[in-house]
């Protein structure tokens, strides 16, 4: 299969069967060891957001495969960029991104990208204007770290539900919104809409009121859905919800309401700590895995009983972050196993 | 040409031989790819300030000829550096240049240093102490990545010139001062200066009054422009400084005269902004080609119809910033192609 | 010997054997150049603290292995970590040490950990608490990269006094404090009790009253001088201490009896600057060497005199972290020269 150059922006970009290609290859990458096919290849990893585990699974993906990660954090060892076009550039923005982004594409073989929402207008960053800008402008493959989804995070989740559920098409996913002291990014929530919904799981959202996704991702999970026959249910009832679940995937977001009005916010958010997974939530479901991307805060998410019980996949959907990214740099890069 | 461990500081330490021999073996890496020959070799960057570019195009080098390199900021990842001899050290440095330039320059195989002036004062910034202090504990080769002159933008921007005019000499290579919010480093124009009468173009420098780059650089280029039977044209005239241009160079730059009164610079400055570069002034000009340095204001420094012509060569000499540094390293290092 | 996977947290867990072992690799390191024998393996450096000589010696310690270092800044470039068990996580640290720990060891092939004291409580920091928690959650090697010990710097120190005295046993060892604006961790000093006495050094440390170090390494370091016949002698006389020293290595710490209370604990320090290590006090000793483990504040610490004199060993102590840091990589990877 030739996915040479492709960007990686979104799943619903790519079809099932390049999916299962990648995500065969990540499986086919954890069982085996080296491959030195991007010798002299490297990829830029723009972070306009701090991170983790992106940043360490990319870097030792690249080396593993004979290749170089290079870090470039704007406007902290680099200077600021401006994204907006026809602009008299006398503010604090030392470059446009269109120059950045041309040189930073003629140097490395490959881009990524993380650049959250600013948190202050969903409609604007709903636009993901600065990805958008930069796969504009890129001259090599552009791929997605974690915008306003998080398609690299929805590649790990699958090859971890995969490898529990031979055949994942009609499961229970159940994605439940949790408390977390912060409005967060939903760009996880977005993401296991819709890759469960994907592989065809019978998918139900556990969300309090005013706690609704945007309607562009639901549409598209739906769409997903309805192609294998399904719905996507979305509800306040956490009985109902957990009622025999296959999969319990958590993850607290901000409310979309009350975009940049997070002290308002806030006052609701923390009525709404019950909805922390637990082992009485966890006893209602089919026996369900347990899982979230990391990281976690506990006790506040889920409980250290659930987090650290035998049908926790938390470590293995977080190791699997290395399997996977190896498999789709091999693949963009054109490279075999 | 046998050019191992000698550093690399000063355009004008090297050959106009040893010069064109980068520059050829650059031009090799522009339409080669792969050469293992540094293999094992590693080089530390010191950047007491920020960069994109150069830091990028140091980490592709080294990983593409098979070494790598670290990168060190003082002060910022380590602690400030006392730069003084003879000083009792009770204040906040930790560490004297001298210990710190012994040890790297025992873990590495060469040592490349950023360290812009500090804008106070331009009788001590024009000694060059940080660079100067380097060069002088160091054990081995060290590469000047900017301080009052860039000697690698140097080479990509004559790189870049000899791709378009297969003999540079006589050719008129304009450096037009133009506005910029802040009152920016004079390294670029000097550099551009030295290394454009090095190789026999016919210079004109336009630039307000107040805004002469330092005597000693301007001497320099009189001298080497002089052994071509040329002279360095210095002018406020712009219609004068574009008519008949072949190249035109844009930098901002602050004015020597008020080096940290930078308040009252800003007040002259300000009245300046039509020496922007724009589509009428380079209708002045024999088909000039455009370029500049990067990072460039848009719309500040040159108009985007400036920026985006086809003309403009600005990617073309970033991109050439990777291929000089494959070679210089190359050579410094002692490998070969 | 096979020391595959072998935690490195504290001399005094290696045997006499294994610390020669070592050492001697080291010492082929020195003489030799280069080795693969890391191929695909990676590190992570988790840097609670900065460092320059750590960092950078194992970045090129893995590359030229062939493998890959990252470094991870907690706090810093990924955020800010909690290391208590059972907690609610509704404050700052967004991940439990737990979790970030078992990520990272699954990603990479060892940890290694530079944790200082917070200065505030030492019957607190003399816990080590980040790095014994890490240590509990990894599942790979974790190497000791300074906490309240700095075992790597006892490594580079033992390997220099080896390569000047081929029988270290019953060489006069003198630890002295010295002074120092701040103050500071008692680490290297606990670490160089440790090391000399391990490898039967007649031991003296000389410390102002209220100055002493930790009783737990002052009793490891009188056991281990006692299985050679030795004591350890403590003292604050100056003369006496320096008295036919053969090896006089300088630290200043800060007094554990004022810990937190560091106003009040410096204007003692402030009376005792004529500790600094001078030419005067070095005509003493029996030709002594001299040494310190870098950064090191001149005429402060010691004169720039003494420092820069034929005796002063800093140098090769600093450039042995690097072939020290080889031969233990080598080592715990299972590698071979």
């Amino acid at each position: 299969m030739n996915l040479k150059n492709k960007n990686f922006i979104n799943t619903q970009d790519w079809t099932l069967d390049e999916l299962d290609y990648i995500l065969d290859l990540a499986s086919a990458f954890k069982n085996n060891s080296l491959s030195k096919s991007l010798a002299g290849k490297s990829i830029a990893l723009l972070f306009f957001n701090p991170s983790l585990r992106t940043r360490t699974s990319f870097e030792i993906a690249m080396h593993r495969l004979g290749g170089f990660a290079s870090i470039i954090q704007p406007g902290k060892d680099a200077w600021p960029i401006e994204t907006r076009e026809g602009i008299v550039m006398d503010q604090e923005a030392e470059e446009h991104i269109k120059e950045a982004v041309r040189v930073i594409s003629s140097f490395y073989d490959a881009i990524a990208v993380r650049a959250f929402p600013k948190f202050q207008n969903w409609q604007e960053d709903k636009q993901d204007s600065v990805l958008t800008a930069i796969t504009r402008w890129a001259l090599k493959p552009v791929i997605n770290m974690e915008t306003i989804i998080h398609p690299l995070q929805e590649l790990a989740l699958m090859m971890t539900i995969k490898s529990h559920f031979s055949d994942p098409r009609g499961k229970k996913f159940l994605l439940t919104w949790t408390y977390h002291p912060k409005g967060l990014n939903t760009a996880v929530a977005n993401s296991a809409a819709l890759i469960s919904t994907r592989f065809g799981m019978d998918v139900t959202i556990l969300r309090p009121q005013g706690y609704d996704l945007d309607p562009q991702f639901i549409e598209t999970a739906k769409a997903n859905a309805a192609s294998y026959g399904n719905a996507v249910t979305i509800t306040d009832n956490i009985e109902q919800a957990y009622h025999c679940a296959d999969f319990v995937y958590a993850k607290s977001w901000g409310s979309l309401n009350y975009f940049g009005n997070w002290e308002e916010e806030k006052n609701i958010r923390r009525g709404l700590k019950h909805f922390i997974v637990d082992s009485d939530k966890m006893k209602l479901t089919n026996n369900a895995f347990f899982s979230h991307c990391l990281p976690m805060r506990r006790n506040v998410k889920a409980t250290d009983e659930v987090i650290d019980s035998e049908y926790s996949l938390i470590y293995e959907e977080a190791e699997n972050r290395l399997y996977t990214t190896c498999a789709l740099l091999t693949a963009i890069f054109g490279g075999a196993l």
